[in-house]
């Protein structure tokens, strides 16, 4: 195999889930019938990998200042959702017939991986709740030891701004991961949210 | 989701066995926790897609004029392996312990399909024959019905220069395709192979 032909291969295995043979097998299929959609997808990353930052309001990935979600005018100002990731966030719109807003924390508390406050975007969170807009802040961690710390330093923060904090309904599997929760069950839970202990 | 990142997701599904969920998983994956490896595979797949040819000699995919394969000292050069495709030869390269030549088809017979003698190369195969070195013509075609025409093809085409034609033994199931052979069952079929019909 070809040094150039070797190392594509090498770097197909960043994907998640794709091991050797698999990144062989995409290796030889993009060259052998698709190099017109190989360019595109390596145009198409580069972009996204140089371009894609961060909402300036809610954390979400975004190439613009703000996000389109953020600056739309059709969604609801009253309500906020607080989720780990843009993963989350993703799952959330896809599973639910949610219409309100957004903070992305970008991780979980986490102080022995040095996650606190401050790496979390909650100075930017305080601000938001402060503007006064905001009736209810759903709190869409992940249910795991960490998710569960950062949803009760959340629902702290809420109370002290005057902003009632809800939390999905059990149903979503302790232990497990938003992203992998099928629709009908994230749907169920979202609707089911209940006030915050 | 933005513009750029839901263009991302829909140019990774050109990947084989990539759908929209897992497509969606790998952006998220990428711009959460690997922007490096994803500018690196964007960079590799760009130059890999512009750069890789095919070698002069044996049509295999290479970056340069004449692969390494090719250019070896360290090959048999008695005997010759003709595949359908490059993804079959790193199958052999990878089960056996063949130390000999090769030719790529890059596809097989298919008249419906346009792929004649002339689209796979059976000018320069036969050329390579007539130099004299070449003493068996191991044909690995795929055992399907296109494949099995084109071998038998080919095998008029080694006995017309004086070289013994041989098959790879029955073990490689019938219907199916080399590249998902098991390397066990592959390497059995390669070391019994027999002359020609
Ligand atoms: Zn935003
Ligand atoms: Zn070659």
């Amino acid at each position: 195999m070809s040094k150039l032909l070797s190392d594509l291969v090498e770097a197909l295995r960043c994907l998640p889930g794709v091991g050797g043979k698999s990144a062989q097998r995409m290796a030889f299929h993009l060259l052998e019938r698709d190099r017109e959609r190989g360019l595109r997808l390596a145009r198409v990353l580069d972009e996204a990998m140089r371009q894609i930052g961060n909402c300036s309001r809610c954390r979400n990935f975004s190439e613009t200042p703000v996000c389109a979600l953020c600056s739309s005018s059709g969604r609801d100002r009253q309500v906020l959702c607080v989720v780990e990731s843009p993963t989350d966030l993703a799952a959330i719109e896809q599973a639910t017939g949610y219409r309100g807003q957004y903070f992305v924390l970008l991780g979980r508390l986490s102080p022995l991986d040095g996650l606190g406050p401050r790496e979390l975007g909650l100075d930017l969170l305080v601000e938001r709740l402060g503007e006064g807009e905001i009736e209810e802040m759903i709190i869409a961690t992940n249910p795991t030891v960490e998710g569960e710390a950062t949803a009760h330093y959340l629902a702290q923060l809420a109370r002290a701004a005057g902003v009632k904090p809800t939390r999905l309904a059990h149903g979503v599997p302790l232990g497990g991961e938003l992203e992998y929760v099928d629709r009908g069950t994230l749907a169920h839970a979202f609707g089911s949210r209940h006030a915050a202990d």
